[in-house]
Formats: C-alpha cells, structure tokens, sequence
C-alpha cells in the first residue's frame, strides 16, 4: 500500500542565487525548513574559517542544505529513468535525507570535533531519530517510517545503495551544491562544473547512478573543479591558521575545564560539554557558532592567559603565520624560538597535514564507490574511459603539511 | 608641503565576487583593513533580517565597507578630471573615509538604534577620533590630521562638499555597492546597473560631480534599481516582520532593565547600555550581533514571559503576521483580538510606515543634493533632463503602511 | 477528436546562452528547424547595423527564432493555468508560430522593405500557407490544419486572441527573447529582466494572460528594459547612419533598375526584385543578407558612380555623420553644402526620426492590448496599478530627428 | 631616439561582453581598426563551421581580433615588469601584431587554404608589407619602420622573442581570448578560466613571460580549458561534418576550374584564384565567407551535378553522417556503398583524422616553448611543477578519426 504525502498549497519557490530557485511541493519539506532544528544552521559557517581569506565567504550551511535538496530534486526530474526507478516514499525520503543530511554538525565543525568523542554524523542520526526534536515529529507525522528510512539513507545503512548515492558518492547532490555554492560565494570561478550536463547524461542502470559517455566530458570538469576548491579555498593556508588558533583554543578549554572549572562558569553550555563529551539533542540545539563566538568573546578577558591571547587573536584576526614542514628538526627549533618567546608550544606550534584525492578508481570498504561509465552497453570505472581521469589517478597524492605558529 | 603616505610592499589584492578584487596600494588601507574595530563589521549583517526571506543574503557590512573603498577607489580611477582635482592628502582621506563610513555600526541597526539616544553616526565619529581606537591610531600614525579630516567628511562637515559627494550623495560609492552587492546575495537581478558606464560619463565641474548628458540612460537605471531593491528586498514585510520582533525585545528589555534588572543577570553588556543609553568605544566593540544573538538564545529560558516568547520567535522563525493599515478601527480591532489571546499589545503590535522616494530634485537643507546633468555646457537638474526621472519625480511617494502581530 | 503529433525519438535540446537550452520533443519541431527556409534566417541578423557600433552583435534571426519558441515553450510549461487551457492542436501550433514568426523576413529588414511594397509579415504568410514551401509540407503532414491555424496566430486573424497574446503583443515571447539576446550579444545589461519571476506571475483569466498584482515590479523592470535598449541600441545614431546609407544603396538601384538596368546584369536577383517589386516563394529563399553583401562589394566597382561610393562606404565603414534636425532651415543649409561638394542629395541628406512608446494603456484598433493586472480579484490596466508605469505613459513620447549626412 | 606616437582625442571604448570594454589611447590603433583590410573580418566567422551545432557561434575574427589586442594590452598594464620591459615602439608594435594577427585569413580557413598553396600567415605578412594596404600605409605614416616590426612579431622573426611570446605562444593573448570568447558565444563554459589571476601571476624573467609558483592552478585550469572546449568545440564532429562538405565543394571548383571552367563564369573572383592558386592584396580582399556562400548558393543552380549537390547540403544543412575508422576494410565498405548509391567517392567520401595536444613540456624546433614556473627561484619547466599537468603529458594523445559520407 503506498503513502500518499501531502502537497504544500501552492508550489513554493526561495530564491537561490546558485540555483535560481529552491522549489518545495512536499508538505514535509516546508515542515522540516521551518523546524527550530534547521533554522539552527543559519548559525553554522559552510565554510569554517575560509571567511578570513575570501571575506564573502560567509554563506551557512541552512543555504548549502537547502541547496543539496534542490540538487537531489533536479536529479529525480532530470535523470532518465530515475524518477520511475523510486517509490513515491523512497522520492521523499530521499529529499528529506538531502535537507537534513547536516543537521548534526556543530560549529566550525573540525576544530571543535577534535575536542569531543562525538561526531555530527551521530547528531544527525539521533536530532532525526529522537522523538524529542520538531524535525523527528515532522518526519513521523507524514509516514511513521521516516524517521529511521532518512536516518538510513543519510548513514549509509539503507540496504538500497542507490538512494544513498543521490546525496553521497563521487557524483553526489551534496558535492554538486557546495562547488557550485562555495565558488560563487567565494567569487572564484574554479568550483563552476555543467550541472544540467551532468544531470542530462546520468542514467540508472543496474540500480545504480551511471554516466553515459557522452558526459565524460563534464565529468572530467566537475573532477577538475574539486580539484581547484580544495587546494584554492578548502585547503588555503589562511583559514588553516585561523581553525588552528580555534583547534588550540577547544585544546586549551577542554585542559582547563578539568583543572580550572571555575573559568567556565560564564560559559555553563561550554562547561557542560566539555566536562561531559556528549551533549543532549536539547543541548546540541544551542551549539553554534552564535555561542562560541560570544564565548571567545568573553574570554579575551578571561584570567587565563593563554585563552585570552588566543582569543583575541582569533576574534580581531591576528593569525599564525607558516612554513612548509621539511624536517622533524625545523619542528624542533620552531618550537624553541616560540617558547623562547614565552609561548607554551602545546598551544602555539600547530601541525597541519593536508591531502586529498582527486577521485578514487576502486571500492573500498568505506569509501565511495567509484564512478562507472556506460560504454558500448557496458559499464566501465570513470578512470578506464577517461584519459584525463586516468592521470589523475596515476599521480600521487598531492600533499601539504604546514607547522602554524605565533609571529 | 605635501605628505607622503606609504605604499603597501605589493599591491594587495581581496578576491571580491561584486568587484572582482578589492585593490589596496596605500598602507594605511591596509592597516585599516586590519584593525579590530574594522574586523567587527563582520559580525554584522549588511541587511538585518533579510536572510529571513532572501536566505543567502547573510553578507556583512565588512565586505561592503571594502566594497565602498573599492567604488570610490575606481571613481579616483576613472572619472575624469577627479584624481586631478584632489591633494593626496584628500585622496587618502576620502579613501579611509569611505573604508570607514559604517564603522560605527551597531548590531541590527534600526531596530537597536530606537532603544538607544546615541545612533550609529555617532560612534563612527567617535571611533575614529578618540584615541583609544586602534583606527584612530592608525590614521593618527599615517598623517595627524587624518582623524579629523576622514571624521569630517564621513559627517558631512568637511568644507569641500566633493570630498563627501563620493561617499554620500545621492550617486555615491556607498549606494553604488551595496545596490550590486546585495543584489549579488540575494540572487536578485534588480539592483544591477552599469557601475563602469557612469563612472565613464562622470566630470567634474565646479568642484562637483555631475553627469554628462550621455550618461543619462546609466542613471536612469540605477535609479531603477534603486527603487526595485527597496521594494523588493529592503522594505519585505517577511523581514520587517523579523524586525518587529527585534524592536519588541530590545523594548521589552529596556523596560526590564529598570523594573527587573536581576533579569539581565547573566548579560552584563546589555544591561550596562541599557542602564545608561550610551557606551564607551571600547563597550561598543562588543556590541554586535553576536552577542545579541547569545543574549537572545540565554533569553529563550528567561523567566520573563515576554522575553520568552519573542526571543523563542525570532530564533525560530517564528515571525509575526501581517496586514496592510487601512483604519484606526482595524488597528483597535487588532489589539483587541491579541489582548484576547492573552499578548500585550505594547509587545505584540507593530505598526510600521514606510515610504520610500526614489529621488530629489531639491536641495534640501539636511538632505542629499540633486543629482546635476552637463547638457549643453549648463548644469541642469536630473529630472529636467532626464523625461524617466521626471516621471517619478510627478508620482505621489509609494507608501507602505503595515501592522504586525502574532498569528 | 484530437490529434495526436509524433515526439522526438529522444528529448533533444540545443544549447544556447541566453535561456540554457532550447528543448524539442514535438517531431514537427525539429522538422521545422531543419527546412531551408528555417536555415536561411542563418544569413539575416537580427539587429540589422548594430554590429556596426556594439561589434559583437552578429547574432542572427535564427537564433531569435529558437529563442522565442523556447520562451512560448517556458509560457505553456510555468504559467499557471495555461497548459490546461490549450488543446493539444493549439499547443502544438502556437509553438509553432512562435518559431516561424520571423519567416519572411527580409535582408536589412527596414532598409529594404521601404523599397518594395511587400513586407515582411505578407512573406511570412505566404512561406507558411504556399505548397511549395518545405515548412509548409512539414506542417501539413502533421496535420492538415496546422499550415492556415500558425499563420492566423501570427497574423492576428486567429479568433482565439490569447494564441497570439503568447507570441505577440506587449508583454511576449518575442520581446522576452529579443531583450535578452540582444542585451548578451551586445554586451549590454540593460535588457535583463528576470524571465521566470514573469512566468511565474502570468495568469490565465477570461482567456488572457495577465499578470498577478505581485509580479508587478518584474513587469516595472521589463519595461525599464525595453526603454533602455531602444535608446541605447537599437536606436542608436551609429547603426542609424548604417542604415541611412542602406536605405539610399537600394534607392538609388531602384531609381537605376529602371534608367540603367544593364548596372544590375550581374545581379539578376536584385534586378527582377526592383523591377517587379514583389518575389516568388522560391527567389524569397535567396534574398538574404549574403546576396545583398555581396551585390554591395560587386557594386563597389560598378560604373555609377553613386552606387560605386555608397557601397564603398557601407562595406568599409565609411559612415554618415549626424546632427539634431532643429529647423527646416538647417536641412536646406546640410543640402547646400552637400551639393557643393558634388553630392546629390537625393541619395546624400538622410531624415530620419525616430520615436519610441514604451507602453500603451489604451487598446488601439490595430495596436498591442494593454498589460493587465489582476488586483484584488479585478483586472485593471497596468498603468493605474503601478506608479512607475504611470509616470510612463503621462511623458510626452520621447523623440530624435536626425540628419544623416557625408562628411 | 624615441618615437612618439599620436594618441586618440579622447580614451575610446569598444562594448565588448567578453572583456568589458576594448580601450584604445593610441591613435594607430584606432586607425587601423577603421581601415578595409581590418574591417573585412568582420566577414570571416572565428569558428568555422562550428555554428552549424552551436547555433550562437556567429562571432567573427573582428572580435576576436579586438580581443586579442585587449588581452595584450591588459598584459602589458598588469604583468608585473613587463611595461617597463618595453620601449614605447615595442609597446606599440605588440598591440598592432596583436590586433592584426589573422589579418590575412581567408574564408572557412582550412577547407580553403587546402585547394591554395599560400596560407593566411603569408596573407597577413603581404597585407602589412605591401604599400598598397591601408593597414600597411596607416602603420608606415605612424613610423617607417613599424609594418616591417609587426610583420616581424607575427610571422616568430623577430629577434626579441618576448615580443612574440605576447601574442603567440602556449600562454598567449590569442589563446586566452579564444577560449573566454567562443566559450561565451557558443554558451558552454568550458572555456572558462581566470584570466586576471594568470595575468597577476606572470614576470618577465630573463626576457621571457614566466608564471609565479602562485598562479600554477590557474594555468592548470586554462589547459584544462583548451582541453574541454577543442573536444566539445572545436572538433565536435557536426561541425567537421560541415567542413569536410566544404572541403569537398572547393576540390571539386578546383577540378573543375580546369576542366569545365565556363561553370565559374559568374563566379570571376573564384575562377581568377582557382586558375592563379594566388591572388593579389587586392583580391584578397574580396575572399570572404560573403562571397564564398553567394558562389554557393549561385551553384545550388549550376549544370555540375557534384556542386549542385554538395552546396545545396551545405547551404541547406543537410550534412554528411559520420563514424569513427576502425579499419581500411570498413572505409573500403564505406565507398562502395556510397558509389552504388551513385555518389563519386572522390567528393563524397572524407577522412578526416583529429589529434590535439593538450600542452608541450618541450622546445620543438618549429614549436611553441614551453610554460615555465618560477619556483624557488629557478624556472623549470611547466609539468614538473604541476602534478596535473604531468598527468596530461604521460598520456597518450587523444586521437579522433572519423569518415564523413552522405546517408
């Protein structure tokens, strides 16, 4: 028996400047953008610290979110034979999962994991799963199988691998969105890939999203285009030495909140968490980065003094400076000259190891699977019909590992 | 005997998605650029509640304040017979005033402005001239009569009206970026015109900055556009909505202060400035909308219902509704019905009247002089020359008369 | 009993600039697209001597052609209620007429059309509804109604006036797609408008489109656009004194077709036109822009002396300089001068006046209806519901009268 | 003894969408852009057949010849190092190559250079040389010794390879104006790259343009552009389809010119150059794609059948099918049926074998030099810098061979 879902009263359009407009027919879809839980990621960075370098980048992730969803929509209208491949509940769970897929994520969401045991990935699957928050009770209102078949979808846990794929693969809505959204946010042209070609030459075949020869091409340039915003805003130095001031300012913290409770108590949420390493759904609501910032804020007039030095630089953007890593020896003298200075290098000397990989031919165990081309009727990995791809397979891995510290 | 002011080592360059970069030479800019006064316009928003309907419009007045120096820079540049007709001290000064003209800034300015008797003018004058500022340390370094001179300009009380005419007129660098930079955000066409053509079809005559005939066309639009943003985007009642709200907390506050002060307990900031109206520059700097958004998260578990509730509302998007004002009676009935609900309409009706004019063809004592047209050798008004202006100029003022509260 | 039209084996779309892609599923579509006469609007711009001013404007009738197909095709897809108006056959056919509005186009249309008595539209009519016509053939195939039904739509003899409110009249297919191409292949903003806000506040009532009181401002800025472009472009003094020049080539052949027809022996074309003022369906297809550059560059070595410098000066860009006509009195004086230079003025002092209505509020015997709104459950005309337009429609009509004349 | 040059009256602006504006400020410039020679590419398509699959690409080599000179002269103002490299003669006779570059191109350049022995860069050196052209005598007036200069820097004779490296080398002002331009035109976006980051990026070391290790990504993004848009562009076989008709028709006027050549009576500029295989300055300047299409269609008419049907095809869109070789055998197959269907496989059979490198790391004798990257201070060679690059260059080439014949 299927579900039938309820329509919104007319089509509703937001405006998008990446995707000219978000359109919303669900019902549940204009619930869940409505949700305190949601409106929650207005107050999210999309883009952690990359602000300190390209000053526009101030975009949330609530606009990424909403922008992965339209991505997913365009695909189930525009990929042939997709549309026909999914239930009508499959469609909508696969959208839902699209908009909530980073509901979890806390603020400046690297820097701060490192200091709890608990990932975003484990808050979006408890904020969908709990029946405490608005958007698990939005999600069982419209069919009391939601909740878990997003929850699913999102983890990777839904035994049809296909509808995880929509949101994340290596030719996925969430991807698609943010290289279009950070590039024109950024105002690098780098991230700008041909969506609607991709999407016109997608095809579902054997339950599984592949790329018609004819797509290579833009395929090739959507490669290129991670490629670029890695290693010209993801990776770019600037907001490497602001997240490693943010890194040593949660190190810092969570060392006091043992030692020198006391300084905390202005900050009762911070104290909570960090004494505690895990935080209710209630709680998790005000974890943003409304709250962090305020609280560095008041702590550039903390009693600690290395809090108060590394806040104030964070807040008024006074960063580390840096150098490649060349031997274990520059570390050591680095790390001499700063605590010559009377710095505590525990705090002062960061080490930043960078890599990323471009596209990755095989299937790993908890990777993503590779991208398979449609060839003469048979299907083939991306980096066998791609002479470009193949190159960049072959290469190794680009790396880059910085040492941050004080001027 | 002239100063000279120092180059930066290089010519720097910010990627700027409106401008394409922002161009900085001058070390003073720079230094400018970096200060912790000026790094606090990044924690506020350039549009107040906008995001609220337009959700990707959550850029700052720091990038539109570089925005603005990039425009004025470009004037100097291209309009001919202007760099001619500056000192470099008037330059440099017209420069950082344009850099610093929102710097005194406070968090949702119109709606925290009405709580307070010290506007936002105000504190720019006194941040650029007191000598605690790191700004004002900044120009004091570069030329000591610095300070007062971009401090004149920006207030209007410089002597030679062209130095002010390129920040604030009724063709200024100020309306000619943040009509490009918010319709950029906001992913709306509206606000586009052709920023290159009127720089080309400015002069200078008569120590003025007026238009030659041929670029009459290039006005035209731009006035346009301004009228489109302002009904489209900056007078939306979805964020008047929000901002009605706003308005109704910071009064709500302001009463508590004196009647419950213990409420303020937990923000002492809050409570100093609304104790005593006024805040020292270094207070200031910590008033932005980070902080008042903290205050508003604290404030959802307040013990004040009405506290409670609105901030709960603006956090959640939870916005008021809306009517046009067509009598008293309607606006009786209304307060009525709310009281009904068991709301007091002190709190929870707003009344809010808006009018725009889309241009002034007189020269008002306080307000912008007329945009003048070079036509045939004479300077004639805009409106004369230009049978589109003249149109609007005949029109009654569009007005906007609404009342908001709760659904 | 309706019929049914074949589809494209697959979706078939054409990439363009302006709207993206332009899409065709109906057979009869494609069909068209690949008549010879469909092709043959390859070889007549759509902007006549524009290119001689804004260079990149080499842009054909054809693509205008697809373009305004794809903007009827966007009409019937996104304006709410009209799908459902239309049956199948008048679908079918109005995308049709929007396609083949331009069919009969001439070389230089307005240059030339002075010289013949037939113009453009009776061409059109005649390749649609004549047997011999391959377009012809391929409508009549599909159905055997469709040839008379898309030329009735286009002429305005169809009873059902919203068929041709889709393709012609002041708020149509045909000005959307003009304003948008012609602004990108000027590389002008001026014309931009945005399209889809448009579509999405069309409305069918009564049988006619109008427009939903909200979608007022896009409406404001569309006729903004059209303003601009006609002053900007396609008015322009520079492709006027192209055009003057054209206009006195074919005068003078006229003149010479029937006093010196051997001139013309090398261009039997050309001579049985001017001759017999009025061409088959057939010689139609070789009157293009390709033919008449090439008569011109033969002609620059002709023996009349005339036509040997007119064309000399078209085809090296040798124009006509210009001044406002302020007097009968300056006419007579350019004439004298020009004279005593050994120019006859017949073919040497060019008038031309030039007005321009941006919009009618009145509904003239043979004009364009007016723009309607509805407001408040009332249809009213555009110009008692926005200001903007008002103050429009109360200017005089803006007007330019100039001379055109050899340096 | 330095030579001064005439500057314009005033700075003039071309509207040029790729680029902005095209700016001239010398006088020779201006003048020449007037002259016949340079007019007459406003005759000559830059892409061939290209627009017979990309509807838009109908620019012209009048455009793309502004633009080059624009990307010259942006790289002069804005490549650190490289104005004060300069003389002012040297300034000027870049711009001028620049600008006059594919001056001798004839129509459809290479399916009519191959029935000619001499090709366009003979062409263009004669037009600047000989002092018949005005391009040459406009040149001559502004200095004696500038045609022979120019004509120098075009034609790689020159002793300064700097000079050259300008306008024709991997990294050229030619180059990068073709890709942003036909990227534009045609409405794909492969072409894209950041054209003000290469040039910020570039020094002149040891008298050659070098990239800083800075800008390497940018560069990777222009060859990746050249990449995508020479596969999705350049050599899509639609256009080649068209070509390879082309190239068929002028075998067959050539075969013809000497066996029947009565056919070309009314063709006299054909005949003249089919018979001489050579053509005066004079001549030249009639050779446009105006004057091939008119032959054309006047053969749609001609007693030879070959031409009848071939150019009614061509003019009519009715184009050659197409297949990948895989064999001699499959050709061989090919021909037979094409003869049995009574086509002469000499006009209607056509190979057509495409291969296109995507960057050279090494200095042929007669090739382009390398790209070189400063890095730590020392120049090294392009893909020893870039990983990316590496991977194109340890590919095989990419090779297309396809046959053309009629279905």
């Amino acid at each position: 028996m299927s579900i039938h879902y309820k329509k919104t009263s007319e089509h509703k359009v937001l405006r998008d400047p990446v995707h000219g407009y978000i359109n919303v027919e669900d019902a549940v879809i204009w619930e869940l953008i409505d949700s305190k839980e949601f409106q929650r990621l207005r107050r999210i960075h999309q883009l952690g610290g990359t602000f300190q370098v390209y000053h526009t980048a101030e975009h949330s992730r609530f606009g990424h979110s909403l922008g992965v969803y339209e991505v997913a929509r365009l695909m189930i209208e525009n990929v042939k034979g997709l549309k026909i491949a999914l239930s009508e509940t499959e469609r909508v769970a696969v959208l839902c999962a699209a908009l909530l897929h980073d509901v979890g994520h806390g603020p400046f969401s690297h820097s701060f994991e490192s200091v709890t045991s608990v990932n975003h990935e484990a808050y979006t699957d408890k904020i969908i799963l709990e029946s405490s928050s608005e958007i698990h009770q939005i999600l069982h209102r419209a069919d009391g199988n939601l909740p878990q078949m997003v929850a699913d979808i999102i983890s990777h846990r839904h035994k049809r691998e296909l509808l995880t794929q929509i949101i994340s693969s290596q030719l996925d809505a969430d991807r698609m969105d943010y290289l279009l959204r950070d590039s024109y946010f950024t105002g690098v042209s780098y991230g700008e890939f041909d969506l609607f070609r991709i999407l016109r030459t997608l095809r579902v075949v054997d339950d599984e999203l592949v790329v018609k020869e004819s797509g290579i091409h833009a395929v090739e340039d959507y490669i290129m285009a991670r490629y670029q915003m890695y290693w010209q805003v993801y990776l770019h130095p600037t907001s490497r030495a602001y997240e490693s001031i943010l890194h040593m300012i949660f190190k810092r913290l969570k060392d006091v909140a043992f030692e020198k409770p006391e300084i905390l108590n202005m900050l009762p949420l911070f104290k909570n968490l960090l004494l505690n390493d895990e935080v209710s759904v209630e709680d998790h609501f005000y974890l943003d980065e409304t709250t962090c910032m305020y609280g560095f804020m008041m702590l550039m007039n903390s009693e600690d003094e290395v809090l108060r030095d590394l806040t104030t630089r964070l807040v008024n953007r006074d960063l580390f400076k840096y150098q490649d890593v060349e031997s274990e020896a520059m570390i050591e003298s680095i790390s001499t000259e700063v605590e010559s200075k009377g710095y505590n290098p525990r705090y002062y000397v960061v080490m930043d190891y960078m890599t990323q990989i471009l596209y990755k031919p095989y299937d790993e165990h908890e990777g993503p699977k590779p991208i398979r081309v449609l060839k003469n009727q048979e299907l083939v990995e991306l980096s066998s019909a791609s002479q470009i791809v193949k190159g960049f397979v072959l290469q190794e891995d680009k790396e880059d590992f910085k040492v941050f510290y004080p001027e």
